[in-house]
């Protein structure tokens, strides 16, 4: 007896990642990706797929969505794509799909990261046996996060749009970038206005026009830049953004008090890591005046895996 | 047969409500309140109400307690109260007791408030049916939200400490504010050191500083001062609270989307309810810059009953 197949993918703004599972366990030769712009739809990408595989026969598909997700059916936004389970049925001639948004996906994928695939950021000074709730937090093309909760049926994944809440301020020039991104925005300072990779660009113009100057560069150089070292206008920006992520992190630590871990995952994310620790991610996390102590309940990870929602696809199928 | 009899209690910081309920109702006419600072511990305090009433013979005890609860045991941190299930069994008698954090009773009690109950604050354009998450925001002599989300199983309540996020500051107000709080107190602005009791008396006394006096008042003189009107410094402050508590409310409701609805508590939420439309919480909950649109999906209102910790502890012993 074979196990059974199932079909899984992950929908972002560019591309859409296709891949096969065989007993809730990715099959990492069969990922495949497809520029999106080449595709009329998700129901077009993946019957491409499954043709090119030779048809395989699937019980079920789950697909992550990097856009809300409503009654059971997404909006890719940026493409005008409707996600709907019933056209994709009708369109792979597979029985049992469900959608979900890509950060829920990531919640369900806690369960199964690879030990390896985990950068301890922050750890816990009293090692207490906890059952808490744990917390993914993304910073890519946006920032959001989800948190996954014990319950009496099992693990609730809730939904979530932390990326437009307020923008915690606390420095002088945090106000200053406020006022800015209100003026020039949409009247309102949120954290993925600062928080992702354009929030990113936004970040560094800002202290370039600080100091005087009209420097821009995409958020991949800024990193780059980064990882060299060396540069003040970027060695600035890269501080403030950690010390920003570092408060938002913090006070959603307080909101969801993930015990078990808080998360950090996406591109962004990942591109931050070599540098968390030198600008301050921890002193930040923790800055939270009387409560500061209480702070150092919550171990913090970066997620290195980059299949982690295809991952937490198959977990989904496996138990839903 | 008669239905079956429980002790539900109520622990504030003061006082502490202790009622029967038989088959998961509350008996009105049992709830008697007593004097924390007259008894050594919640056991004697339990102990008594039983005495008083005739040693009814109860199957069960729920416990709300306005405390942290950890592995299943709350601190009432004001009186060095250990609440500790085995030891209130010993002192009552009842094989089976249970302690909760009393905002996650309230969230319990979310099934059995009556409309008569609850005010509504903001009502919701579209009337789309949903079976979204509701959340609860208490606003009393601290602040805290609890989240009761659908789950396989059943709802989960979630546990939080919101009242120590950072303070959302979007006017120059609001940013002297907060430095006059990091100095004061505790290097740290946090959302419950202006939205609670005394942080209301805080905000009173900073407004009076800005208008170059030294007023300062208790919380309820300066409620009922804002029912009778014409008091500049109190109506320049209540103003002020509900544009903070709006903001606040606002960034809860994008972190849990609480589509079902989000259900203001306690005494200071209750005191304010009379000025909650005239002092503009509608309009800052609301102003998110483009995600303004997006906040009228969630009905808000105002919960009158003083009993719903009480019948928060019924229904979570009906359920558990």
């Amino acid at each position: 007896m074979t196990a059974e197949l199932s079909l899984l993918a992950d929908v972002g703004g560019t591309n859409t990642r296709v891949a096969l599972a065989a007993g809730g366990v990715i099959d990492r030769a069969s990922v495949r990706r497809f520029a999106n712009a080449d595709h009329a739809g998700l129901g077009a990408v993946l019957a491409r797929f499954l043709d090119e595989a030779g048809r395989p026969a699937c019980a079920a598909a789950c697909i992550a969505v990097a856009g809300p997700v409503e009654d059971g059916i997404a909006r890719l936004t940026n493409r005008d794509w409707i996600i709907d389970p019933a056209e994709l049925a009708r369109a792979t001639g597979i029985g049992r799909v469900g959608v979900l948004n890509d950060l829920q996906a990531q919640g369900h994928a806690l369960d199964r990261l690879n030990p390896s695939d985990l950068d301890q950021v922050i750890g816990v000074r009293a090692s207490r046996a906890r059952t808490g709730a744990r917390l993914v937090v993304g910073v890519g093309t946006g920032f959001n996060s989800t948190a996954v909760i014990a319950g009496p049926g099992g693990s609730v994944v809730t939904a979530s749009e932390t990326g437009h809440t307020s923008l915690p301020l606390r420095t002088d020039d945090d106000v200053r970038l406020a006022r800015h991104i209100e003026a020039a925005h949409h009247g309102f300072a949120g954290v993925e206005d600062v928080l992702s990779g354009r929030g990113l660009e936004r970040l560094y113009a800002w202290h370039a026009a600080e100091a005087g100057r009209a420097d821009r560069a995409p958020a991949q150089a800024i990193m780059a830049a980064m990882d060299s070292g060396g540069d003040a206008l970027v060695e600035a920006t890269g501080r403030h953004f950690v010390r920003l992520l570092g408060a938002v992190a913090g006070d959603l630590a307080l909101s969801y008090l993930p015990f078990s871990g808080l998360f950090l995952i996406g591109g962004v994310a990942r591109a931050f890591g070599p540098h968390l620790g030198r600008f301050g991610f921890a002193e930040a996390f923790a800055d939270k005046g009387r409560f500061g102590p209480f702070m150092d309940q919550f171990p913090v990870f970066l997620v290195e895996d980059d299949y982690a929602a295809l991952a937490g696809c198959a977990a989904y199928l496996a138990t839903a």
